[in-house]
C-alpha cells in the first residue's frame, strides 16, 4: 500500500474515544518487591490483615487502666478512690489483673491489663496516699484506649489492588507485618526514535557523531570545557527520548531507549518487531540490540507528511488486530497513531518533541498506567485561574495550551509546536474541550501544573 | 535536668513560625548525575544555552524555502510562478542557494537554504511542470519557519537552580547537548525509632523477634505461609520508619533506618551522636553500626510523656545550638520537637505513627527539601469541596483532620491519632488554620489529596 493510500483510511479519534476505545489487552505479570521498594507501586491483589491490630487493647492516653463502672459519679467535689494495683509495662503481656475498686498505672501505647475496659487520664486523678487514687471525672467503657481490632479487623482491606501504594499504607502494612508485596511488574516501554536529522543528546559537533558513543563525546573539547558545541547544521539532539524517558517513570513505567532509527520503512519495522519480539524481524536492521520484550512502544515518528506514512506504514505491517486510529482531534497531537499489536499498545508519537510530550501525557501516561494494572491513578496537581487572553478553538478538536502563572492568571503561550522552550517556560497546560470553540479572556479553566 | 525541669522550658510554636523561623544551615554539596537519572533532582546552579537553539533555521511545515517577497500578491485567481530549484534534505547542511524567483522543496525540521525567509505550505502551491511552482497565497518572511536561536539564544537559562527537574526540562537540556547536570545530593535523613514495645515490621511472633535478623523471620511459620501472625501482647510492629521513609523520598531525600532503640535517654542520645557523626558518641549504644552522616535526622519517639521527655534530654544533650522547639501548637503533631545541632536538623516526631507522618508532612518536607537545595517545590494535588459536618478546633491552633471524598464533599474521619486505618481511609486531609475556631458543615475547604 502507498503512501498515499494510507491516507485514504486516514481515521481521525477524538481524545476521550481512545481513552474510553482503545484497551489493548497487555497486563504485566506479578512480582514481589519488599515494602521498601513499595512507594507507588501497584498491588496485583487486594491486601488483607492477617490478624487484628493492633491486636490487643491499648492505651491511648497516660493514666490509669479502671473498670469504668469504678469511676461512675466521681466529680472533683466528690471523688471516688480506687487502690493502685501496680503498673502496666510497655511493650510486655500484662502481670496484673484490674479487680474491681482497683486501677494500673499505664503509660500511652501500653497493652491495657485484663478486667480493665477504660483508661483515666492522669490529669483527672490525683494520688491520694501511694496506694491510692482519688478519682476526680468517671470515663466510661472504651475511653482512653483502642480496642484489639480497631486499627484493623482480620481480614481487612489494607490496601487496594489497582492503586498505587502511598507512603501511609506502607506503614499499614508493615503494622500487620506484610513485608513482602505482590506488585504488578513496572511496563517495559520502548522508545524508538526516527528522523534522518536526529543525533543522541550526548553527540559531540562532528559529522559522524551518531554512530560513536557517549565516551567518545566526553573526549571531544566542547565536553572536556563543558559546553557543548553546536552541530552541524541540519542535525538535532534527540529532545523526544529523554524526555519521554522521564514521563515514562512518572506513569510507573521504565523506559528502554531502542535507538535512532533513520527515516527508512524496513529499519523501523524491524526496530519495532524487536522491541515486540516478533518473529520474522531481521536483527542486522536492528538499532539497539538486546531489548526486553516490551509492554508499550512508542514511536517518536519524523515531523514531516512523509515520514509520518511511513511509520504508519511499518507499524501497519506488524500484525493484528493493528492499527486502531491514525490521528487524533487535538492540538499539537493531531498526527498521533494508536495501533494495538497482539495486545501490546504502540503508540506513533508526532515528530515535534512539544507535540509528542503533549501527547504522551494525555494519551500515553494512562496506556502505561493500564497496562502496569493501574485502575485507580494518583491524582494530579492542577489550579483554577482566569485566562489573560482570548483562546480561539476550533470546535471538535480538543486543544492543550501551554500557559504561564501570575497570581491568578493563566497567560497563554504561543508558538511553534517544535518549540521546548513554550514548555519549560510553563507552569501547567489548559485544556480547551472539544465542544468548545474557544474561551474568552477572563474565563475560568482548570490548570494542570507541571511538577 | 530532670524531665520536670525540662517542662518548665516548654516552648511552644506554630506551624508558620517553624516553616519560616527553623532554618538550619546545612545544604548538601553539589554532585553530577546523567541526563538519564535527573528527573527531580535539584539543579544546584542555572544551566544555560551553551549555544542557539535550534542552532539553524528550520522549516515548520513542509512545503518550498522561499524569498517572501516573490509571493506577495499572489493568489488562487492571480497566482506567481517560482522555479524549482532542488530539495533541503533533511539532517544535511542546504546544498542550494534560494536566488530571486526560485523555491527549494522543504519537508518539516530540515533546515532552511540560505536566501530563503519562508516556508510556503504545500497547500497553497501547486506544481505547474515539474520545474515550475504555482503560488497561491503569499507568505511574510519568518512564516513556516523556526529562526537558529528561536528555542534558545546562547547564555539563555534553560533550567532554574532550586528548582526540581521536570520530563520537559531534561528535553530541553538533551537539545542542547547538556548530559551532566550539576544537582544538590540527595539529603541523607537518618530516621531512628525509639519505643521498648516496638519490633521490626518483619519481626516474627516470638518474644526475641526484635533482634532477629529479616532472613531469620522469613524462615518461621507465619512467613513461610505468607500469613504474618500475631506478635505477643503489648508489642507492635514499627510502622512509622517504612511510611517516613516513603515520606523522605518523595521529599527527595534518601532515608537510611538508624534502629529501634530502647526508651533509654543514654542509647538514644549515643544513637543520635552517630547519625550526627558526632565525637564521643558510645560506639557499644549505636543500634545500626553503618550509618552515613545526616543532613536530617527523624527520630520517632515514644508516645508516653516520659518517653517524649527522655527524647528532649537526649536531643538537648547534642550540642548547640539545640533545642528550638517543644511542641508545635497543631493537632495532631503537638509533641513535636525542632532543634538544630550544628546545622543539622533534628526533629523528634509524635510517637504515634498517624501524627507522626501527619507532622512530617508539614514540616519535614520542607525541612528536607529546603537542606537538599530545593527553592521552588513542584505543586501538590489539591481539590476544593464542602464538609459533611462541623469540625470543632481551638484558636491558635492549627487542626489537620484526615478527610474522605465523596463527589464533592469531606467527610471528616475521626479517631485516636494511633489509628493508621484513619489515614488509609482518607483521601487527603484539611488544614483548618490557626485564627479559625472551628468550621461549618457546608463550608468550601481545601483538600490536600493523597498521591
Amino acid at each position: 500500500m502507498s503512501a498515499r493510500g494510507q491516507r485514504e483510511f486516514f481515521t481521525v479519534k477524538t481524545v476521550s474515544e481512545a481513552l474510553t476505545g482503545f484497551r489493548p489487552a497487555r497486563r504485566t505479570s506479578a512480582e514481589t518487591v519488599s515494602l521498601d521498594d513499595a512507594l507507588g507501586r501497584v498491588p496485583a491483589e487486594p491486601l488483607h490483615a492477617p490478624h487484628a491490630l493492633p491486636g490487643f487493647a491499648r492505651a491511648t492516653v497516660d493514666g490509669f487502666a479502671v473498670r469504668a463502672a469504678d469511676t461512675y459519679g466521681a466529680s472533683e467535689g466528690l471523688p471516688s478512690y480506687l487502690d493502685l494495683a501496680g503498673e502496666a509495662r510497655m511493650g510486655r503481656p500484662p502481670e496484673t489483673e484490674v479487680l474491681p475498686g482497683t486501677a494500673v498505672a499505664i503509660a500511652t501505647g501500653a497493652p491495657l491489663p485484663p478486667g480493665a475496659d477504660a483508661v483515666l487520664k492522669i490529669e483527672h486523678t490525683q494520688a491520694a496516699t501511694p496506694e491510692l487514687l482519688e478519682v476526680l471525672k468517671p470515663v466510661t467503657p472504651g475511653e482512653g484506649m483502642v480496642r484489639p481490632d480497631e486499627d484493623a479487623a482480620p481480614g481487612a482491606e489494607l490496601a487496594r489492588a489497582g492503586r498505587p501504594l502511598r507512603a501511609h499504607d506502607l506503614g499499614m502494612l508493615a503494622a500487620a507485618g506484610i513485608v513482602e508485596i505482590p506488585v504488578y511488574a513496572r511496563p517495559h516501554v520502548a522508545i524508538v526514535s526516527t528522523g534522518d536529522e536526529l543525533v543522541p543528546a550526548e553527540a559531540p559537533a562532528t559529522g559522524a557523531a551518531c554512530d560513536e558513543p557517549p565516551s567518545a563525546a566526553a573526549g571531544t573539547t566542547g565536553a572536556a570545557t563543558g559546553a557543548p558545541a553546536a552541530l552541524p547544521i541540519g542535525q538535532v539532539r534527540d529532545s523526544s527520548a529523554p524526555a519521554l524517558a522521564a514521563l515514562v517513570r512518572e506513569a510507573g513505567g521504565e523506559p528502554h531507549f531502542a535507538g535512532i532509527v533513520p527515516d527508512d520503512r524496513d529499519a523501523l519495522a524491524a526496530t519495532l518487531a524487536a522491541t515486540l519480539n516478533l518473529k520474522g524481524s531481521d536483527p542486522s536492521r536492528v538499532v539497539e540490540g538486546s531489548l526486553p520484550e516490551s509492554d508499550v512502544v512508542l514511536v517518536s515518528a519524523g515531523s514531516s507528511v512523509g515520514a509520518r506514512d511511513e511509520t504508519a506504514a511499518a507499524i501497519a505491517s506488524l500484525g493484528e488486530p493493528g492499527i486502531w486510529c491514525h490521528g487524533l482531534a487535538f492540538r499539537p497531537g493531531k498526527p498521533t497513531l494508536l495501533a494495538d499489536v497482539g495486545g501490546v499498545p504502540v503508540i506513533g508519537l508526532p515528530g515535534n518533541p512539544r507535540s509528542a510530550l503533549v501527547v504522551f501525557r494525555l494519551i500515553g501516561t494512562p496506556i502505561v498506567r493500564m497496562v502496569g494494572g493501574c485502575t485507580d491513578p494518583p491524582p494530579e496537581p492542577s489550579i483554577r485561574a482566569r485566562l489573560s487572553r482570548d483562546l480561539p478553538s476550533a470546535a471538535g478538536r480538543l486543544d492543550v495550551v501551554q500557559v504561564r502563572l501570575s497570581g491568578n492568571e493563566a497567560e497563554p503561550l504561543f508558538g511553534s509546536s517544535s518549540l521546548l522552550s513554550i514548555l519549560t517556560a510553563a507552569d501547567g497546560y489548559v485544556v480547551v474541550p472539544e465542544a468548545a470553540t474557544g474561551l474568552a479572556a477572563g474565563s475560568e479553566v482548570e490548570v494542570m501544573l507541571y511538577r
